[in-house]
């Protein structure tokens, strides 16, 4: 759908550049535009990745507005719109479905739309890049709204032993525990308190971490040094989460491999010219694009 | 509305990046997102102008999609949406209600929108800047539309003595002449043919020569050299119009100016930070910032 051109001086739009909206609420502190774009820029791709602030109330005209801009190619959904989005969708994955969120919405070349979720395969496959293993572990999820929901749908079908779900929300925990417990996937079970004392890997999926003087989403205490720690909080990458679980020996994973690591899906399921679109490639491609000395 | 950032690097977009979007259809051709963006980016200034694509059955989604879109502060309206999108501000301009149509929609600190056409005034600058005088002249008017009825306005008010206008629609040209007649400005008349052979200053309002096989839109065989010939298209810019009167030995003055000479209108419109937003200063800025040697 994108086309190439021959340059784009300092990434500037020009009338016949296409558009990939990022639609949030906050917006200001996303990452996609600038990562995006530089790794358009960076292939010659006139494609430019935009913020798109909406509050909820307004999200229905919002996505409605970008489906009729023509030179709209796709559209990324995050926080807190990726439920409430799969309303504007034509058809959803099976994945999405049964997740009951999106969080990328795909122009067809028909003009009706289709809609993904990949937070819970970037994150299973940000886990492996780094060498984490699944297969028979015991994983605490805390944390059953979008994000936990993601993952959980995600590890349910990379070979974990057991699944303990935790949230604040008992009635939201049992819900996906009672959705993840269909087919031939791995013990599921609700948790009446956030207690990583024995198991191989402790998640946490909620927004806790995203300020300062958040409490901690887990009983940090009842840690041991056998237990990885991984947040899904991008912002900051360090969260008071992931201090805590270093402090007391634990390995832990941040939030960014999360979204770095949809990437790739995101070159599939946008259908982005080109064929490398790994993650240490993209992410090359972003760093030099970004350091003063690149163009 | 916009906020000066430290820098950003090639006009990279961020998550906090605000916009100004441009619709139209076709849109590719145009100049402002280019334009703009390399003057806000000159200049430091965190806002990016953004090309939106849209046919004209949809444009009130589209606009009311832009409008809800709160890191969205303005709009500038192009061809053929500039009648219909009077209809989505919540208030105009005198002369915008008088001419019937838009240019500039902006958003207020109340989320309320308001419009504006700058195209004639932008013409008006224009032709002043390049040193061609409208006191006392004789004008001959040819196109009756969008552009044509927004000089019209303009010069009925920069002290012309009269103005002829001609449409191949009759009926638009009286329309036209009927809304001009109003007050205390020059005499307007309609002729029945494009007859430039003894007006100071014939205008092309119409769109052809947009096309390399487009019909001339006055007669040519008529002019004399006296006679400045000025046309509205601005791609290509020299129209096949233009090169016909300066074989003729007219003077000629092209579609550009009128757009560029709409930008410290626009400035101000929009609110832009800072001082010096002249013809000569913008397009100033945009030449460094676009030249390989610019960053």
């Amino acid at each position: 759908m994108v086309s190439r051109v021959e340059s784009r001086p300092g990434n500037m739009p020009n009338g016949a550049t296409r558009l990939l909206a990022i639609v949030g609420d906050p917006i200001a502190q996303v990452r996609a535009p600038a990562f995006w774009s530089a790794a358009f820029g960076a292939r010659g791709i006139d494609l430019l990745c935009i913020p798109i602030h909406v509050p909820p109330a307004d999200l229905l005209p919002a996505l409605r507005g970008l489906q009729v801009m023509r030179n709209v190619d796709g559209i990324i959904v995050t926080v807190p719109h990726k439920t409430a989005a799969c309303r504007c969708v034509d058809r959803l994955s099976a994945r999405a479905a049964a997740i009951g969120a999106i969080n990328m919405m795909r122009r067809e070349a028909d003009d009706s739309w289709s809609g993904d979720i990949f937070d819970g395969v970037g994150f299973v496959d940000g886990l492996a890049a780094a060498g984490i293993a699944l297969d028979q572990r015991r994983v605490l999820l805390v944390g059953a709204g979008g994000a936990g929901t993601a993952i959980g749908f995600a590890l349910a079908h990379a070979g974990v032993r057991e699944i303990r779900v935790f949230d604040t929300d008992g009635d939201r925990a049992v819900s996906l525990r009672d959705r993840l417990s269909h087919g031939a996937g791995p013990p599921i079970s609700c948790v009446d308190a956030p207690d990583p004392s024995d198991v191989d890997l402790a998640i946490n999926a909620t927004p806790l971490g995203l300020r300062p003087d958040d409490r901690l989403p887990l009983d940090v205490d009842r840690l041991t040094p056998a237990t990885i720690v991984a947040d899904v909080i991008m912002k900051p990458r360090q969260t008071r989460l992931l201090r805590a679980a270093a402090e007391r020996g634990c390995r832990t994973h941040d939030g960014v491999h999360m979204m770095d690591h949809q990437a790739p899906h995101a070159a599939d399921f946008f259908r982005f010219p080109g064929h490398d679109w790994s993650v240490e490639t993209v992410r090359r491609l972003v760093e030099n694009e970004q350091s003063p000395g690149g163009r």
